[in-house]
């Protein structure tokens, strides 16, 4: 592959590439790159939204070049000291490695284990001495930071800012200096830091990384950045059955978006599938299915992709809206409660992670309870009953007795 | 002495006690109070600006409470690294530890040695790690930084700051909390910088210092404030006759502010001088010399105050303008330099420390040549003659031959 059809394999999908034209020079210099991409270890649940950035880490992996995985578990286990920010919730070394286990067991499905490298930032920033972040620090300055689109906007607000978030970037950028990376992707959210990072190479006489970003995958709702918070999202340990129906309920116009970030199918397939479906040759249901092919092969065997087609195709083609072979029952009669609320008990089964999510689903008319929309957060279960829970329009099942 | 005794004798001749009423509560207490002043290692020589918040201490130490002199070493040692400014002149160890051997040996003619702790920044700053600063700075917070009055002005007229800039105050504000201080003093124009020290030792849990601004000591001019740089200083290691000369060159006015911050003259001693002199009963010229008997014995043995008095006496008050008897005799007959310009041979021989600070003593028409006021600063000395040098109007002699 020339340097130039390796750029292009790499712009697919990015959003700015700066600059483009030293990419191209380090892609054709034949020198295997240090591409860095750094993590939040508090948070180890993947979701289709990283994937968009894994996929083009393998993309350059593909291509031959080194990937440096970064857990920033530094920052992590510093966290926010005054504890106003619950965002930075402060981890010991043992989550931040039980967390970089869990990170690893999914990134893996997207990369080449053996052509990765797990680095964590603790490594260089933890002997670093006050003196040491002075250095640092005099080489950056703060009106540059205030441009910083977030701390811009605090600021003109009068909301507070603290020092310790000012220090963050000059942190992430500093990594780049110890790495000496040649590349650095993030989403475009990031592009600021990324951006640090380039300076602070120059400033500690580095040839500065070039940056990739990439765009903010948007969630299943088709409006709002995917994101566990807003349970808009395709978890990578999701079931075939979980990651199909959630697929097959998204928009046509996000099908094309999901079709571009997150397979590799080339541009001119896209745009003929897209024309079919426009003409009426090609049914967007089954354009979704073939999407769907495609992204959960990325994380389970065909055959069970296929099964959970068959399945899925049970449920939902058939009018009589058969009930899934496999339903889980759980039990929740010996429960103390009283009165019952739905939204409690379904959260102390794990069925979902708090009743703030119920709520959130519940607001977003994705519970079902006996197949009918549950509209009340405040549902009080009859003792003695069984329920059939289903949550979002092809999601997940659950027995459930009272 | 009563607390509120003490309060008043500490009150005289500041600016600002944050908050009084907590002031008066430690004077009350009984308890030795840690008293902080930080200075700064790179410019050890002491003048009479110092004196104002070194005398300050003084009242402390009287009343019993530990001084503690720091000697913010940590920061000078780092300087600024980017070598931008030079006022953050980058110090060595070794460097440091000659400056505070200067600096003790001239604020002991103010501080009584056994009662005073000379303390290091780097004690408590060096072990520092990433870690520690990252707890700190999340203690402080980035629009209340840019509240300081020259980092706003920077930042309004778009002029750069740096982070480490930033940085320095949160270092100062840790060394109250590192040393646990009861009391800080500074120049008004480090109030911003005391107050963070309140703030801090707050948010460490502890009882948060009172702060006590005092004045910048305006210079012999009567207009800027005293200043190595502006020429308009007395320094500690001044003989008798230089002080006595440069005391008795200041205005009437500026005479009182003097007796106010350089002496203990008690409040109703100097306000009854003050009327002696408005009406005529006490002339202004002796009242000077008071003034300058109380400073300069706090810097010599009062005999050798005596002995500059008259032979200040001696050349100013006959109208013969005898000059002193012990002139020295510099020789710059063996400069190669031609031609020889009169500014160069006086800062080559020592007599100023640089071209530039004769230059400014030739504007303020602080410089004689034969008794005459020189006005060119190129003015170019004949060879083979003897000339008398006079340097301000009461100030030092020296015969020059060239």
């Amino acid at each position: 592959m020339s340097p130039q059809e390796a750029l292009e394999k790499i712009r697919r999908g990015t959003v700015e590439i700066i600059p483009e034209k030293e990419l191209l020079e380090k892609l054709s210099s034949g020198k295997v790159l240090k591409i860095k991409a750094g993590f939040d270890p508090t948070a180890p649940d993947l979701h289709l939204g990283h994937a968009v950035l894994l996929r083009k880490l393998k993309h350059f992996q593909d291509l031959g070049h080194e990937i440096n995985f970064l857990l920033g578990d530094f920052t992590a286990m510093i966290g926010d000291p005054t504890g106003k920010s619950e965002t930075r919730k402060r981890l010991t070394k043992e989550e931040v490695l039980e967390n970089s286990k869990t990170y690893q067991s999914q990134v893996f499905k997207i990369l080449d284990k053996e052509k990765t490298k797990i680095v964590f930032n603790s490594e260089w920033c933890s002997p670093m001495r006050f003196e040491d972040v002075l250095v640092l620090s005099s080489k950056y300055n703060v009106a540059r930071l205030l441009e910083r689109d977030d701390f811009s906007k605090r600021y003109k607000a009068g909301n507070p800012i603290s020092m310790i978030e000012f220090l963050y970037p000059l942190v992430q950028g500093y990594d780049s200096v110890a790495m000496e990376s040649d590349v650095e992707l993030g989403g475009t959210d990031q592009k600021f830091n990324l951006l640090v990072g380039r300076e602070l190479q120059r400033d500690y006489g580095q040839k500065p990384q070039s940056v990739v970003t990439l765009p903010l995958l948007v969630g299943l709702d088709g409006e709002r950045k995917m994101s566990k918070s807003l349970g808009n999202y395709i978890g990578f340990l999701e079931s075939p059955l979980d990651m199909y129906g959630k697929i097959m309920s998204i928009s046509d116009l996000l099908m094309w978006e999901y079709y571009r970030l997150l397979t590799d199918l080339p541009e001119e397939e896209i745009l003929s599938k897209k024309s079919g479906v426009e003409s009426g040759s090609y049914h967007p249901k089954e354009a979704k299915t073939d999407l769907a092919r495609l992204i959960i092969h990325q994380f389970h065997p065909s055959s069970e992709t296929e099964s959970a087609i068959e399945e899925w195709q049970k449920i939902h083609n058939t009018k009589s809206r058969a009930l899934p072979t496999d339903i889980e029952t759980m039990d929740a009669g010996s429960f103390p409660e009283d009165p019952l609320y739905l939204l409690g008990t379904l959260a102390k089964l794990g069925f979902f992670k708090s009743v703030s999510e119920g709520r959130r689903l519940v607001q977003n008319g994705g519970l079902y309870l006996d197949e009918e929309k549950v509209s009340d957060e405040k549902f009080i279960l009859e003792r003695g009953r069984e329920y059939i829970i289903r949550q979002g329009k092809k999601g997940k099942f659950l027995k459930l007795k009272t």
